[in-house]
């Protein structure tokens, strides 16, 4: 079969996947967690294969560093799969229940989305948390690794679709594609695909977008700023500065850009520019900042740049206004903070700021599924609509309304023969 | 300036937008009702320019029935807009509030989406709505009506953003266009322009949707199905079979297939078939119907098309499993009923049947933002993504994620010295 004809299959069958009970979705995840403990050595062993292949392919550590899937990511993607068994049932949830009328209801009920197709990196433990949230939020899922890890997707896959049809989930609820022309064919799926969400690189975030008419959730860059307020509290600032640049630079959101108020630039700058030297980052900053520490100079394109590395573009501000208008501007909607303890501050910059998250004296570093308390997520959106931010179970959820009648028409309320009354219960 | 330059400026000041409160936008619609009172001579003879070119240029009498714009429908609108005033505020709600450590508290609040392009077809009331709908959830909104009634539009936005602009709101927080070929131009703005919503033909919200990388909220057929369940009550399954067809023929959520369960065909279908002859409806049915009532032929492509016309398919179906399956396949997940007193089949159906609204025993016409108490709507969205079905208010807003920290850093729980305790509050 083509992938169009898997995809209209799963379509067919979503429904099957959507009815089934928390219990039984549950059941499955188990499933999946005893048999990824069971069958460990041959996972380490097709996994041990992508390394060898990659190494000497010369990938890069970072990459080698996801890549790799050994008893420390299985005990993590397992502890990962009791805790999405612990969290509750994401469908039938009741979002509004309302009386129209004294004999009509209203319910409007959450439920899943359908058939998702998602796209990630060689990442393997990824390839568990995706299939884990589709299984948990009874979504059917097309599911494409990054290359790098081809052998223990593989075998993780089979291992993950065989437990959970054994636990009752319904067959074809989930498959994999492998080669990357396969991703060409699923972006045809219009008719069966119903969200994609492509993980990875901006440019094929983009690419993405720009060729299907499927709706897409994903994120573009990640330009996260940090703003240093004139009322900071220095002691809380630097370590929250450092975090968020140096905790994990690869991701999207680490802090690339720092705005500090003119009045706190001369206190800040030179204690803070020795903590970064001291963690290897580079600063970049504009003529003002270059005043008071020695730096490398910032470009206009700085101020645009996801570096994802040990690069820190600083600018100075003359007040929170232009701070909020630069992260508007240059910033890509995604994570945001202002360091202040004066709280009408941090309500304007909260307020004014338009990003999927706005922080006040914490590390940017928070944006992320897990930390959030969804258990996982499958990726963070920088758009607007459906879900923003880390999307966990809830982003892969929609819902319907159900109207309980008794033989209720519409002339009536029209000719005014009757009257709604909508009464929220 | 273009139409891309002024999408920028206001997307430049959609954040002002955003901040108004409560009362500033109420005061703003108060403002606007009042106007459209106050100045209602001057709307009604542009309309009355608008009806007679359009009456010469030989507009059917349904589009000429919307365009018109006299004091029934300023009525009509004003009070919605009273009703609007007295919704409660759809920003600034708490979705969630989330304690991740003892100082680390995640708020999750709504928020406007920003930069709204409705593009809507001649009904000068739309314009009032849609205007109205966009203020009370802190959008800025670029209105383009359709052609007919471009006068009438243009008195209507004059008199409405100069009460908006005169009760507080900020400058540009709405322009108009007017020309067709403004259309290809807003479809370029997809850096300043957060969605689009096209009301309007099938074939119309199509070329929008493969013509912009603005994200589109819109709907494709209304083809809504009732499925009369052997279990039904046929004193009350008549009248809203006969209400889905016939209150309103022209419009997406009126019915266009009947499938019969084959156990109650011969009872129902020989009633029906009179009572939908009474009312002008010409009758289509397989080859199982006709054996049962005299009717023209349904073909394949019946079961395809959006009639809004007085025509019904009609099809005898096994069981409600087949009902489910035609509907899944032929239908446009919009709205479907089912006539049932059995909550089971009611249970079952409703969970099967993959739309945005499924019903029990009431009119499929019920469909609508006004219906389900929601003010008003801007359409009704048969995608699955951020809103479906009617969409009002809640559909218009996003939301943000707000951490307050005291100086927490990612590296504390990364390293074990400290453990997220995840409580919602």
């Amino acid at each position: 079969m083509t992938i169009k004809e898997q995809a209209a299959v799963m379509k067919l069958n979503s429904t099957k996947m959507a009815v089934t009970t928390l219990e039984e979705r549950n059941r499955a995840l188990e499933g999946i967690r005893e048999a990824l403990l069971a069958h460990k050595e041959e996972i380490f062993k097709a996994n041990k294969e992508d390394m060898e292949r990659a190494g000497k392919e010369g990938i890069a550590a970072p990459i080698l560093k996801r890549l790799k899937f050994q008893e420390e990511k299985l005990q993590e993607v397992t502890t990962g799969i009791l805790d999405l068994i612990g969290l509750p049932d994401p469908l039938g949830k009741e979002q509004m229940r309302r009386e129209l009328d004294r004999d009509l209801l209203l319910i409007r009920e959450s439920c899943p989305i359908g058939v998702i197709g998602v796209i990630f990196e060689a990442r393997p433990d990824a390839m568990v948390q995706i299939a884990s949230l589709c299984i948990k939020s009874g979504n059917c899922a097309i599911l494409k690794g990054g290359s790098e890890a081809m052998k223990t997707n593989k075998k993780i896959f089979e291992i993950i679709y065989q437990a959970a049809a054994a636990a009752g989930m319904p067959e074809n609820c989930m498959f994999q594609i492998e080669a990357r022309s396969d991703i060409t064919e699923l972006l045809e799926c219009h008719e069966s695909v119903d969200l994609l969400i492509p993980r990875g690189s901006n440019e094929f975030v983009q690419y993405i977008m720009n060729h299907t008419k499927i709706a897409v959730m994903g994120h573009a860059d990640g330009i996260c700023h940090i703003y240093a307020d004139k009322t900071l509290d220095l002691d809380k600032a630097i370590p929250v500065i450092l975090d968020s640049k140096t905790q994990y630079t690869a991701v999207c959101n680490a802090t690339e850009t720092l705005l500090v108020h003119k009045e706190i630039a001369g206190e800040l700058l030179p204690r803070l520019n020795e903590a970064l030297r001291a963690k290897n980052v580079e600063v970049r900053g504009t003529k003002e900042v270059r005043q008071i520490v020695e730096c490398e100079p910032a470009t206009e394109e700085d101020f645009s740049t996801e570096y994802l590395d040990l690069i820190l573009s600083v600018k100075i501000v003359e007040d929170i206004q232009e701070a909020v208008d630069h992260i508007n501007k240059y910033g890509s909607h995604h994570t945001d903070c202002i360091l202040t303890e004066d709280p009408k501050a941090a309500r304007l910059f909260m307020q004014y700021v338009d990003s999927a998250g706005v922080y006040q004296n914490c590390s940017t570093r928070f944006a992320d599924g897990y930390r959030y308390g969804f258990g996982a997520e499958v990726g963070i959106s920088t758009g607007k609509l459906h879900a923003r931010g880390p999307v966990g179970l809830e982003g892969l959820c929609t819902y319907k309304y159900k109207l309980f009648g008794n033989g209720n028409i519409v002339a009536d309320y029209a000719e005014g023969r009757k009257q709604f009354h909508f009464k929220d219960l």
